[in-house]
């Protein structure tokens, strides 16, 4: 566990889909953070003002989701509580893209992580998506990420076999990582959770965005030797609970 | 992985209960496909447009879920895309009751799978469950169930000790699996969405219903070594994972 | 697997939070019980009528859950089933604190299992929760617990470092666990459904509180050599799957 988040334990708020709901508290927890969940509208604001970080995934909206994730990124911004966005599916329906479109509008992300469909989606830009998955060949132009979040002021992560982190000054590369995360569903998601418990716990938005998502790729290296998903999918907890300050040592140098 | 599976990836649209949802996502990986979940009634029609197969299972129904399913079941009859029923808890309270004679009469499924309570519900037997298990003793005479197959043209496989797959003109008993199969919540799901991915694959609707629940069993027979249920558990998705064309070896031989 | 429990195989019905649903159902299945999950309002009370037991929980609550669970709490006393309470998240949000409120107000539960911030929140005590955590340094006079119990006529389990356990007139202190179950998302939420598992196969209710709370806590300490949190996870469930009758030797002794 790291030290920094072990000793705050920041909570991490999240307004998630059901599909991987288990394994983002879980994922959140093996990283030394307090997962909570809470949509009943009568308690979003209220949860908000306890949370240390906020999470927004769109995997299985519905109407009172979608009215429970807006109110929540609002009190976010207006707290000052750091937000995180991530816009699965975005591009596959009309919903889905209307509904990421009043999100940009009404919030202010403080990291956004998508793969390259979704990313492309929130540029407006026209993606070929397969369902909540990258279509493959999908080719997206990082500059214009960059720029993107240069205009916006929001950290961008974009995550595919390298994984490209831009705060529109800074830019990083990451090379880590393994096919087979895109094997266990869910793994996006969780990495959303993990730039959420840095993000509590205080590190800088941009070397948070950096962390937590070196941070699954280095679990699905560590976990790579085990041969089915179902014990590279439990390796994936079992790395990142027993990730140390040492661990992440290039990207910490890089990062601060 | 299986290589017609492989190649194209089919998408799985489920419309699934909350308790197994995130198996049943894994699992549909694990084979070679590609999981979504959208049940907003603002996107399920297009996402049925998207999918190469679509899963209704009634686990955890309430009255939006209701009408996303029928919505899907009726979209994908529309546009010709296979559609699978898993009628979890049919006959076990009067609402599932209804609801399944409900997505009887206004869909016309690719796929029934379900146990011996289920089935004999759906063909309006009086039939004993427990909660959404087969009751003991339970015995379903399978000539109504090959019957109900012809008239309907729907396949049905109804699962137990020795499955039964029948196309109202084919019958084929499997005699594959593990009792244990029973003490690990949504195997039966995971079921479903293993038929899915492989009529989503293109294998014919009779091909599909065998090899998917022959796919389960064997998984059930592969991790069987492991002694406590957590690891039996993961076993079953390692088995999946890595199993090839020569895994199904006799079964294919039938099926085609 | 108990003998007692096996030969039952008792249906607990759960309505509970979306996060922990299939833990819950596994960790029932291991125990051998059958679980069941179902919140339409219109089969609730038919469901609890075919349970031995049910499980309320308040993890993730919304206006259709809050409904049914009242339904179902009240359902269960008129028709004398067990019924038993995990109070998440009481004290967090205001909408939590009321909603137990009316939960106690309307329901009398057969059992109520929180950790201490919760436990405090029911007894009418200001007190500190981190989400559905209890925060650190948290501290609860017990002999308040044992005269609500007594005064309430519920059996009430309080978990932490040393679980405590009181109907009122007994008490027991159960020195088992590890810490680390801290660090598996639902631990808590398991407990109570092996409570329930307990209370439905015919066990008294300071029997079936004990032996449920201590269960989770072996399993902890059985599992507690596995290193990461997802093997440790896993463990849990082989661990329960494992047990025996002279797993529980001194409890038995004490409860009967």
């Amino acid at each position: 566990m790291l030290r920094r988040i072990h000793d705050k334990k920041p909570l991490i708020h999240h307004l998630t889909n059901t599909v991987t709901i288990n394994d983002c508290a879980n994922m959140t927890l093996a990283l030394g953070g307090s997962p909570v969940m809470a949509e009943d509208l009568l308690e979003v604001e209220e949860m908000v003002g306890l949370a240390d970080a906020v999470v927004i995934n769109t995997g299985t909206i519905n109407p009172d989701m979608r009215k429970a994730q807006l109110l929540a990124g609002k009190t976010a911004n207006r707290l000052g509580k750091p937000v995180i966005l991530d816009p699965v599916g975005a591009g596959a329906t009309t919903l889905r893209t209307d509904f990421m479109k009043q999100l940009m509008e009404e919030i202010t992300f403080t990291v956004i992580k998508g793969n390259a469909s979704e990313i492309k989606t929130l540029l407006g830009q026209a993606a070929r998506t397969k369902g909540v998955d990258v279509a493959e060949g999908e080719s997206l132009d990082l500059q214009s990420v960059h720029a993107f979040a240069s205009q916006t002021k929001q950290v961008i992560v974009v995550t595919g076999p390298v994984d490209f982190v831009t705060d529109g000054v800074r830019q990083h590369h990451l090379d880590v990582g393994t096919k087979r995360l895109g094997q266990v569903t869910g793994t996006g998601c969780m990495t959303a959770s993990l730039i959420a418990t840095f993000l509590g716990a205080g590190y800088g938005r941009f070397d948070a965005a950096v962390f937590g998502t070196y941070a699954m790729g280095k679990a699905g290296e560590t976990a790579g030797n085990r041969p089915g998903i179902g014990s590279f999918r439990t390796g994936l907890f079992d790395a990142v609970s027993l990730m140390t300050e040492e661990s992440l040592p290039e990207v910490q140098m890089n990062g601060q």
